[in-house]
């Protein structure tokens, strides 16, 4: 089995932190300067480990094998959160370079092609997931016009501006691959509280949005009586509460759901609301607990109506994102390698956060593992694992490629 | 009887909401160029009227009348919300004006004393009531350090540029006066509603006013599982729908409660919020209710914070305006001025907003009238009532003063 270079992972690792690197953590947004720079530096570590590498024109840097056969790409994301961590994206990027070259440096596994892959714009500064989207052909005229950043930037002039306008899109070649496979942080406490090193993913969650809007009427707090209000204040606090009391009799053991945004105007003390809106974002790896859920809501909108007051509805804020299943096979090689290099202590989990392999999952076979966060924190400068770990992980990820593609 | 002038009240009252007029409302909060520019215009016509006027050190003016006796205080405010309707305050002023004249016209009534009054900040840029507080002594130098507006704007610097630096500040002398008279547009539906010209004020009611924080953990929406959530939306969510549900059961048949401003921290629909804030909001016109108000958040605070989750504190968002009764004597003049000039068509009612006349009754006896508001709309541009209930409203006032004041 092919070995990996923990001090070379490391010191790349490290190398790609230094890019856009803020206080402990990392600002290197998708398509900014820092975020350019960074993908141009990982092209020549691609080309330094003997692949066909390419930024294409949405800003994805593919490094092509040679080899002939069957290919297993492998990657995450390098761009990171407004205010991100240092291995968010980055550590997945830097394991898919380290395989390539450790398959490459073994002449048992050196015929094999493995294809590595930084994505672009996973974090939604733009469009969420938009490098491995494009790459699949899941990138639509539709979600590229008029897209834009937080700030108004539109993602046209931002591609203008890295140098990408005349850049080539690629479209992977499906009979090139066997699948692809992303390595990741855990982003949450599970494998560090249970003692675990190693997470094979056993299906990305899906995700629906609703943006429930309450639609009242402004009135004097002192004067309006209670009997005649139209308060949107009181038909969002009462719709948030019963969904928080209803959701658990619908959920499975790993739902989750949030209420992250309520914005209640004018926002004043002594003005009966006139209008609100409240976000609901809700997680399981079943279509059937979400389908379960958006019936609840409509269930509950339909209770609060009928008793008068703000007017409530509710529309989807986001496209529904369904459950992604990972690829039983390639779960079997991962967990055989997690069993030889951290025995007894990998486990199988659903992933709560999504990833690009949710998006590549529709086109190709995929597979996730995940190594321990410290303390759960991600998203956050604090975000860190211990250098065993991912050292660990890259050789786990490592023996599951060699042994997928020997197979 | 003094008979007042229907066409020179109206007309003062179109001078003056020309002074700062924006569309149908007028923008002439306290302190501000167009604020200052009305008191100017108002001391000028209570000089003209034969009242002794001056502009005090926060901006009220007052005309003192020169006649012997005890005098009457007769007025209202002439600031107005950041965009405020043109009667709310500036009617009851100028009622001020006119009866002031009606009086000193009438031969049998010329005698009288009646002090014209225009109050400065009720409508709260700096401190509510600021103009009534400081002539009853109320204004305390705790009050007015660092009072800003909100825009950061000092109490200090506005007095300074409105040129009121060095101007004495007037207190009343409690020996000189029988009491306060304030007249106001309703600002609620109920006068209209019921047919009624005059509403005869009986208490008004009394605030008071929490600000909730809801102290949690902030995680990531799709990792963090419902069981160990500290979010500070659902605390919220969850207090705000239950004090909705229980404070019909301890409230009086007009109390009114109103939760007008919720922020939640960092406001994303991806992020479990680690903090928020609530708002809360009661008026009623028995101290009792009020009370079993706080009592009932207080329990319920307890109830959520014993399930865990988000740590749920309150503390009093603003010092508790007790409810104010209004003079028994005076109530009985304007009964029966209302009573010759509305027959069938007046009632007793209380204030739900609330006005100078809650801060004087501290003082000395205050009473209040009140005049139909077009669909019961204030603190708007759209404020406003008919022609015909100002001037009927202003006559009830000087038959109600002459009675008050030759008893």
């Amino acid at each position: 089995m092919p070995q990996i270079n923990a001090d070379r992972l490391l010191a790349d690792l490290r190398h790609l932190r230094s890019i856009g690197a803020v206080d402990n953590g990392v600002v290197r947004p998708a398509l900014s300067e820092k975020d350019m720079e960074a993908r141009h530096w990982l092209k020549a570590q691609y080309e330094a480990a003997g692949l066909d590498a390419t930024i294409d024109g949405v800003g994805n840097v593919l490094g092509r094998s040679p080899n002939a056969g069957k290919a297993l790409l492998i990657g995450s994301h390098s761009d990171t959160q407004p205010t991100g961590g240092w291995l968010d994206g980055a550590m997945g990027v830097i394991y898919g370079l380290e395989v390539a070259r450790a398959l490459r440096e073994d002449p048992d596994t050196a015929h094999l092609a493995v294809d590595a892959v930084s994505l672009q714009d996973e974090e939604s500064r733009f469009f969420g997931c938009m490098g491995s989207r494009s790459l699949c052909g899941f990138f639509t005229p539709e979600m590229e016009a008029g897209a834009r950043d937080k700030d108004g930037v539109l993602l046209a002039d931002a591609l203008k501006d890295a140098g990408l306008k005349d850049a080539p899109r690629i479209r992977l070649d499906r009979e090139r691959y066997l699948g692809f496979l992303e390595a990741h942080i855990e982003q949450g406490p599970h494998l560090e509280e249970d003692g675990n090193a190693i997470g094979v993913v056993t299906s990305i969650v899906g995700l629906g949005g609703l943006q429930i809007k309450f639609e009242g009427q402004q009135n004097h707090a002192g004067t309006t009586m209670m009997s005649i209000r139209k308060d949107a204040s009181a038909a969002l606090y009462a719709l948030a509460n019963a969904i928080n009391e209803e959701f658990p009799k619908v959920a499975g053991p790993r739902s989750v759901w949030t209420m992250g945004r309520a914005v209640i105007k004018p926002g004043a003390a002594s003005i009966v609301p006139g209008y609100a809106e409240l976000d609901l974002q809700y997680r399981d790896a079943s279509t059937t607990v979400l389908d379960a859920f958006e019936a609840t809501v409509a269930r509950l909108i339909g209770e609060i109506n009928a008793r008068g007051g703000a007017r409530v509805s509710a529309e989807p804020a986001r496209v529904r994102v369904a459950p992604a299943h990972m690829d039983e096979g390639f779960r079997k090689h991962i967990a055989a390698a997690a069993g030889k290099h951290a025995p007894g202590k990998w486990t199988e989990m659903p992933s709560g956060a999504f990833h690009d392999a949710g998006v590549i999952a529709d086109f190709m076979p995929c597979a996730m593992l995940f190594i321990p966060s410290i303390g759960g924190i991600s998203h956050d400068f604090a975000e860190d694992s211990h250098d065993q770990d991912i050292a660990r992980g890259c050789q786990v990820l490592a023996d599951a490629a060699a042994s997928i593609l020997s197979a």
